[in-house]
């Protein structure tokens, strides 16, 4: 059924053909993750903001960082379940799941991370990502104190928090369009 | 008062020396803004997270758009209301003020949009931006119709989600490190 | 890893002998569905009030109605999506799965059932459901001519309304107590 | 006025005749109670409805526990507060006065119990029931915990649990169908 | 019990001996009331304030209005409802059974107005009033254009609001002070 | 394009002639202010409502205080944010600029006060003032108690709550009427 879902709801001419640089990065998603996430074709319609997003996208969730690449796909999750992101809770949940080798931890991500079993690091990681969610007016010092006391670098915190803040962007776009999650991811690392 | 207190709450280690690339880039902003906005200064510690950012953000608040410049900003300001973020409200809050020449629209966008003196299409734009922001679960098409009606094409569409989105991720790194607006803001375009 | 972690949070007791009416009840289970719920263990420390839920339960779910018991399921998922219920949102998630042939209607309703291709009746369901969840100070008569109009008869809004509330209590005891669901419900109907 | 209303705005075909089962009890509660609760007549459209709500209803409320009668209804007014049920709030209000003997008890736990001369075990009680009432998904081992500090047992833990799940459910049942409460609850025990 | 209740838990000194016009005023309460409203014992402290309490609050629930004097009661406890204050509630809902005649209208407004048998002009006016307790952010012209609809001028839309907006003030002073209902409230007019 | 918008959207006949006492005071706040603040002239239509607005809001913004008069602007405009109201926003805002001499803090207590650089005592007293705006039902003796520890009496403490509430009605009675700010504050203390 879903295959035959659009990717969103919007109509953007989306259908033309792709810029070579567009096609060339599709074919590499393709052979590496042998699909095109939905979320690039919807932003295929433009290449810039395909790059500009893809850019920021691969750097916070891929590059360097104090935090794994397992925990930013759980902060990726949880805030997703706090915002109801149809769309990222189907990817982002399918990451973790295939990441940690754990698909129930796949699972308590997408219901209710409160139920994990999580060391304090992980907990207070996920507990700072919902509060911003949530209720980003109230963000304060003592919230910042708490990543540092579970043993966070403030470079750390930073990144926290951009991962955080994105999915907070990215889960509004897929909201806005009702963009559709490949099919593939539902079945991944069950 | 202001002008002593720190870009944001996290040590960074901002004060290496700036890139080439970057210093040149700052000293671009110095000559047309005649100040560096301090976001970008709070990206600087690693170039390639500022120039992700940059190109997400010029390419929204600039680029080609049915949305004029002064509407994506009016945008910026409203989502920004709802989360009470300090940074971008002054921030844009000032630029509604300059490219409206209409101080009071800028007070109203940051107190309370749903004062202004808007046509049905500016309102629809804003109430679409509020209900993204605040309750995103619950987009649908009966909210997507809504802008067609007011007479935005589905690319509009696309524009008016994204800088909502985008704002969404703002504010919350803003409210996450208690991100400094420059002080110069506060007496633009009064 | 989830195999571990004890039915409840609270020490019940529950490892003294079972009554031979509930060790013959959960016989009949293992028999049936392969395993005994947790959710009945739960209850097992005191054979009246497991007796009392599994008739209110199997009455509800499993009697003649004018709802499927599909659609039962959907709205036990949906309730349960809204108090983030990681018990009920695992095994109902699973029924809705196993009883559709459709594992990603199972997704949707575990985690936004606004995106399903739901005919209205369905629909109509589902969001009395939401509402009578988050707002039941608000319920009137015109929630109620809602479901007339899209076809249901007050016997089944009976129906649809006590399954609604049933797991508005039993998402609480499950919170409560922490309760986990069996495993096995993971990896059923993907 | 009030006596001419009916007991929910749901055409249940509930004016048939009586089971003998169920008028034999209708009886009983005349004689030991003054009336038939109105609840109990929503039910008797379907024996096994009814039987399975009263099942569960008299051990709940009235089988041994470490709760007295009294706290297990402080609670149910509670719940009914926040839920704003009228038709709880007025049978079970009327519990607390007349079990109480004290009629200002019974208006705070209607209007607030938070201004009563609670001890430090019932106010952790009704705290607990509160936050599981209001945001079930945020419940966890500190909220166990803190009902130990006041001196409750895991079994105790388990019956504030279920009494404030059930109201719940019995709430949403109530606003769902419009239950009218039996008018001679209004002048009980003033 | 309550009797012992101290009238508000700010120690404001108000033991002190009353002035002359003030004496003479609370000599008038209890030759009218029987009693001398709390509330006004809790402002003694300073005759300046419980002259400005007084006035405002005379003008508001006693001069002449296009509502009545139990219209503006109901809207005395409706918004009282919403703000859960005990004081308000039962002083105010003792005023609504006394001047209806009809004590279930009373507990009506306290528990839920939503079920009172009310005409549309009344359920206006208290829908109106809530909305304004609960989201003064959101009022607009339609809010003001349904009271109109329903029979309203805009004197009396003022007097609505009014009311309504100096509940909210009562209710936050009564809170943040504990403030105690005379005992007599309870069983007058039941 | 401000100065053209009515004082407020109900048609309140206030273009009669105003009476000798209310001239007179209108005539003063000319020569004291520059100007009729709006809010007089909307209540300009009754002598008595006018004074008895006017008697309250004396006493407790101007009278003898523990609170600073800039403390008590403070208040004002916090509660005004979380109510989002326009009028009160504006006329406070400018208060605050002008009697702090400090222009960003009055933006930060229009925007967000959690990022301004307030003593233990000022946050103490936003806080509770916030809490009462949001919650009122929650208040108790824990929030007085956090007052004391940061150094206010009682009698303070009265005086925190009566201008917070205070508040509370005002932003009403102009969200309710969408009473229009004199356009001379936006550019007062810039």
């Amino acid at each position: 059924m879903s295959s035959h879902r659009p990717v969103t709801r919007l109509d953007l001419h989306s259908d033309h053909d792709l810029s070579p640089e567009t096609a060339t990065y599709f074919a590499k998603c393709e052979e590496k993750l042998g699909m095109v996430p939905n979320v690039l074709k919807s932003y295929s319609f433009d290449d810039k903001k395909l790059r500009a997003f893809t850019d920021m996208y691969n750097d916070l969730m891929l590059a360097e960082s104090g935090l794994s690449k397992l925990e930013r796909e759980m902060i990726a999750v949880v805030v997703s379940s706090v915002n109801h992101c149809y769309y990222c809770l189907t990817a982002h949940g399918a990451a973790v799941r295939a990441l940690s080798g754990n698909p129930p931890l796949g699972e308590q991500m997408v219901m209710n991370y409160r139920v994990a079993d999580l060391d304090d690091r992980q907990r207070a990681m996920l507990d700072f990502s919902v509060k911003l969610t949530e209720d980003p007016a109230n963000m304060g010092e003592t919230d910042r104190q708490c990543l540092r006391d579970a043993g966070f670098s403030d470079r750390d915190i930073w990144d926290i928090a951009s991962v955080a803040a994105f999915f907070n962007m990215s889960n509004r776009v897929a909201a806005a369009t009702e963009m559709e999650p490949n099919p593939e991811y539902h079945a991944t690392a069950r």
